[in-house]
């Protein structure tokens, strides 16, 4: 149902300052995230070995954190290094802990095997540490399995029905244009539209100098959708007819948007997103209002998305028939169900081979 | 568990003026109802086939209903005619629709298999479309099975204790009086009873005038209870001793209770119903007045039929014990269950038979 | 799941007065409990027979209850004695009753084969009807299984991390105290512990005049758990160093902490308590600061043991890992699951020679 063995966005790095012990499902586990004495963020189950009291009602004491039921201490890797009234602690005491990173003010985790965690497996996007790149980091919980979500980002088609007094899309425009080609990759794909010499759609127009909110833009898109939940979408304005589609980027607005979906169960999402822009400078306005914007498509979106996820659980039974605008979805959900079937099979031709696992802390902090 | 080849309310057609998309579930299953342009009643599952958005969120366009993720659009008989930015539209892509008949005011649907709809089985009950018969239609929602409030309705034996404040009866008269004989019939029951010579019931004492308030009356009422959850009780009062038994109507006031009982869920139920009168003529304040005093019966019987099922629910291994009076509401169960049966048996013959069926459109507008 | 054959606490008497009708789950069965005209306390499985209403939604009559729906009317034994319209009442009709007997303000329930059912079973505390020792009995509901409670009351370990401001422990004085020992006893543990020359914890500072607020005292705490769940605390407060632990109870305080857990369902429990004192006289301010302290110490455990509870539930394969300080609670989990194994295999073996069961009313009053 998940694939665990890949790295998924747990926070942004601001839910962490000033010692904030933060307490997140993910992939239906429990996790302790906080950020260590030292400047480490630590992941651990949220669950103290003993008689299973969270630890995230617990206490940070240094790189560590104490248990307040009974006052077990365990380290960042999850191994218990005191019990109060007890002079000898068993070796294997202790709570599983995952590998994280933190990169690019977003921590990312890894649920499944340790041993083939690798950082550089996470996607790199330089416009999330670039200063002249500028946004609000944000979150929004889903009562919606991610892969719905998946499926609104993967297609174009929705944004004449859904946004057009936000985000933009036209209704006449839909009824006349195919869907794009995609270009399929083996953990995602990647689709790239331009749409020529049309009015601003809402969001941007609000931010735009008064004496070019009518003027036309030719507006290119790039989307990138990759496994298990990231999204980044390139944005380009330009004024309509000025020859960007050849290169020509003079009075160019450009936005970068960049969405992480995780799993919290099988039927809700963490989404955490940021919607960048390049021209700003000091203008947070520009910031602001297109935070809002954004948030007011997203809203529409969740509105249908949450619809569907009640529909479903109503009749597991249902199929959904696909139709041509869903190329990109379908080759979405056919990777990630072969990658789940592959991780499957292997966990259980290893649990054939191993005797049952004893707890083995995991060592963290791989940055 | 549910009958589905037989006509169940699923609405006021006052529920659907100005083009209200009305999202109803029945028998478990999510319906779309709503008045179609060129004035007939549709009824669509309520999940678009393509990603299981609820229809209800989409569009009315003319006859037609457009799903406002993706745009499709389907026709009256569900089946999908546009594609945004697709040419072809396959044959078979469509939603269930369900046959529906508007008569009197009420909206009637049927669950089941098409083919054997007949409009001729919907019963007819002349006062709901005679005007001079005026009451106010309404809808109440039942946390219980449908099955628990037509027990309810069977008996006459619970007035006395449940609702002798408002629609009447006497404790001192339910210990010394039998339960009334039924007349049993394939697929229901009929009651008669008379009693004479009484003060008049609270909810009836309400709208006489001063001077007639406390004179006695002869009540007679007829019940008609039929499957799947049709009720009818036929009241008459007269003043006592006048001869009302013998055909005497002089003076006399009557009553048409009508009520539907249609299946939510198997552990909720629409309750249906309207309360009319032949003889306020343009004084409106009887029918509300009446109107008031049905609302706090019902609400008598609701708190007990809603605790029954919390009963039930918690222990699915309790048997019922069956009592004197409970003659009807045990004919009616075994009837009904009877008929549940036979369409059971036949259903597993016909797809014994069959391939797999694939989606069949249906035609509406039956009558 | 559940010990059956044993003794539980349904409810204070002060909930049962002035006729009042008490429905309350226990052992995930609805009982109603009231006191019949006669003054017996009387316990009845909480559903007519007939439709199954619940009997408290009807009227006491003498020592009897009527059903309101249809005005089945049952005895003290559960009998049912009259069907009103109906002559003959069938001579097994009738609701489960369970033995009861109300002792020292408590009203005991015995949910299991009445034929065991031995009223001298009930563990005697005379301080409950002492007059010189008095408290606020009082009422609490946890969402979390009573064996979570029963834990949490094994224990002296948490006191230092969990009732620091309340209930008072020290953390430094937990890093170098080891478990105090156990004595082990056939249906629960005993555990005695001295903790001398400290300052007063905060609960009985607040209490002590002003001139001792400040002085050390030396504690002894016994602490009795009986199976199913009945937990007495015994506590004296001496100055420190007058020699108490050698008899010299001059100038010493006294509390009695009475605790009566009833599982409602395998997740929630019914928690009674009173915490008594021999000292106050007159002043009813010294109960109601006493009552307050409690009623904060136990909010800080009840939310660390609910949160405990989610945590299973949420992850039923978790295995808790014990310390040293579990010895008494691993004791108790120990016997009594020895226990509800034996009466569950007293049960089969009666189960398999015996045909099934009939109603069988049962004889309450047995004090």
């Amino acid at each position: 149902m998940f694939l665990k063995n890949c790295w998924y966005v747990a926070a942004w790095d601001h839910e962490l300052i000033d010692g904030r012990m933060l307490a997140r499902t993910i992939l239906e586990e429990a996790v302790l995230l906080y950020k260590s004495e030292s400047g480490k963020v630590v992941a651990l189950r949220d669950r103290c070995c003993h008689r299973g009291v969270p630890l995230h009602l617990g206490r940070r004491e240094g790189d560590c954190v104490r248990c307040m039921y009974h006052g077990l201490k365990f380290d960042p890797t999850g191994k218990c290094i005191q019990i109060p009234g007890q002079e000898v602690v068993p070796a294997k005491l202790g709570v599983k802990s995952y590998p994280v990173i933190e990169k690019d003010h977003l921590v990312w985790i890894w649920m499944g095997d340790p041993a083939q965690a690798n950082p550089d497996d996470i996607i790199d996007f330089p416009y999330l540490r670039d200063p002249q790149w500028k946004g609000v980091p944000d979150y929004m919980h889903y009562a919606a399995n991610w892969l719905l979500i998946v499926d609104n980002l993967s297609d174009f088609a929705h944004l004449a029905f859904v946004h057009t007094k936000t985000l933009g899309g036209s209704e006449e425009y839909a009824y006349k244009t195919k869907p794009v080609a995609i270009e399929r990759l083996p953990r995602g794909f990647r689709v790239e539209r331009w749409h020529m010499d049309a009015p601003p759609p809402p969001f941007h127009r609000k931010v735009l100098p008064a004496a070019e909110k009518d003027r036309h833009v030719d507006r290119r898109n790039i989307g990138h959708m990759h496994i298990p939940g990231t999204f980044f979408l390139e944005t380009l304005f330009s004024p309509a007819g000025t020859g960007a589609e050849k290169g020509n980027r003079e009075g160019s607005r450009e936005y970068r948007n960049c969405q992480f979906m995780t799993p919290e169960t099988r039927r809700t999402t963490h989404f955490f997103w940021t919607y960048l822009n390049n021209y700003e400078g000091e203008d947070h306005n520009i910031s602001r209002s297109l935070h809002q914007s954004l948030i007011e498509g997203f809203l529409e979106d969740k509105h249908l998305i949450e619809a569907q996820q009640v529909v479903i659980d109503s009749d597991p039974a249902f199929e959904l028939q696909a139709i041509a605008s869903d190329a990109a979805l379908s080759h979405f959900r056919r990777i990630f169900a072969e990658l789940v079937a592959q991780e499957q099979a292997l966990a259980a031709t290893q649990q054939a081979a191993v005797p049952v696992a004893v707890r083995k802390p995991h060592q963290v902090g791989m940055a």
